[in-house]
């Protein structure tokens, strides 16, 4: 199993690879913008965003190839939030993935232009003309992808976790924070799959409680990580959520409770894919694959 | 006909105004970001975007009033962009629309998440469920916005203005920049409100056509004003491209090469309606009065 799902990952990788490589062989002025564009989209990273999405679609039938650029559009959303995230304004990180981030590349004002054109070229992407998707899916994925990422979800979290650092922890705030800036387009990226293949209410049901579960469990692994993984594999100095004072599982509640927790989160999700046969095999393992992460 | 402008402009500019309202009346956490995303979105302006989606619907027969929230997505569009643009990293402004601008009030950090969050909720607004418009001209209408906005629209044209500050006078470059910075999403407004209102390719062309010409003469009567204007009908300072050395028409052409200019493209945008009949008089007088103001 551990060995299935990293080829699937690794197969479902290369595709949106492949898509995101071709999308910036097109020529677009200023070059600069596109190039500090495709810096950061380039820069690497699981695409577990993207991977989920297909995953999702698969599970509703589909061939996951037809869905690629909408999936792949997530990724924008997601590589577009880091470097805003990175900006001396924000976390002012020097490193992301293991490479310098954007703003020390280009300068900040690139750096919040290139995050402003990856956002909006995320909604480009989702409303081009096709043939293969009905219309209204498509607008439920916008809106869906939206919602995930605006006022009411990613940003609002990611207001709320800049409010709370050095604050006393508070578990109902470190939770909103959480759904808001880690697990909304995590688990937007898997009902936009399921939305894009039609899914059913009760697949729908059952693939948005595996989202909701699998988002949460991703940010606590991050957090663990931040304290016990190494520089190389995190891509960034471990403890810096700690220098920052961020409101963090672990600092809230111990490595030991917090890895229980992921457990309990990771258990959820896959109990939530009980009723699917093999066809939501993809989706158990990223599950169990993200779980050992934090071992 | 120039008191008819201004009731036409005034009363959909109070629709738009009382839309944005009860928008921000619905409660969001954390109160701060909606606070700062209102801060500017209330500051006022002409909301010219808007009301030039709705006037063009309306050449295409359709009642204005029920695409208002999709005319004022553009305007959620418009004040991102420049809450962005006055950042300390780009255009280091202090004052907007004779306000303290959004960074000056809320802080770099939550102004930079703020127009972030203004961009996603324009696509979230036009995403959203509603039975009154064709899921087919809504998705054109997304990838119109995202299309002006984007890598190849609004955000090339600031990135290329930043390059060419202090760069010798080019009439290319300065093209480029007007049509991709300000033309772009004018223009766009005009072309939305003729795809909400399903017009048909003649129209269609025509509408384009005024609304290219008058999204270049807006610039044009813009870097004027910047010149010539006083600060309480610019609400900056005056004279603060010439500070910054951008590259403006006055600056290239001077004051009355540019005004001629001006005019040119006000009797093309004109003249691109002219089998048009009295349901393209708002339109006619918004390319009027946009002219008046240069003079």
């Amino acid at each position: 199993m551990a060995t299935d799902i990293k080829t699937y990952l690794g197969e479902k990788r290369a595709l949106v690879d492949t898509f995101l490589n071709d999308y910036f062989s097109r020529k677009a002025e200023p070059a600069l913008l596109s190039e500090a564009m495709n810096y950061s989209l380039s820069a690497g990273g699981k695409r577990i965003r993207p991977v989920l999405c297909l995953a999702s679609f698969e599970v509703c039938g589909g061939d996951s190839s037809f869905i690629v650029p909408y999936a792949a559009a997530i990724e924008f959303v997601h590589t577009y939030s880091l470097i805003h995230d990175d900006l001396p304004a924000m976390d002012d990180d020097d490193l992301r993935r293991g490479k310098p981030t954007n703003h020390k590349v280009y300068g900040e004002a690139v750096a919040i232009l290139a995050g402003d054109a990856l956002l909006t070229e995320a909604f480009s992407i989702l409303a081009e003309p096709t043939k293969i998707l009905a219309p209204e899916s498509r607008l439920r994925a916008i809106a869906e992808l939206a919602s995930a990422s605006g006022m009411r979800g990613m940003v609002a979290g990611q207001v709320q976790d800049m409010l709370s650092e050095n604050a006393e922890p508070d578990e109902n705030t470190l939770r909103f924070i959480h759904r808001h800036k880690t697990a909304a387009l995590l688990s937007a990226s898997v009902r936009i799959g399921a939305i894009l293949g039609q899914a059913d209410p009760g697949r729908m049901n059952a693939l948005a409680g595996y989202g909701e579960n699998i988002g949460l469990a991703f940010q606590v692994v991050d957090d663990i990580l931040d304290v016990t993984g190494d520089t190389s594999v995190i891509g960034k100095p471990k403890g810096s959520d700690e220098r920052k004072k961020k409101l963090t599982y672990p600092r809230l509640f111990g490595i030991e409770r917090s890895r229980a927790i992921a457990e309990e989160m990771i258990i959820a999700a896959r109990d939530a894919l009980k009723d699917f046969g093999p066809e939501a095999d993809p989706l158990r393992g990223i599950a169990s694959y993200l779980l050992s992460r934090s071992h």
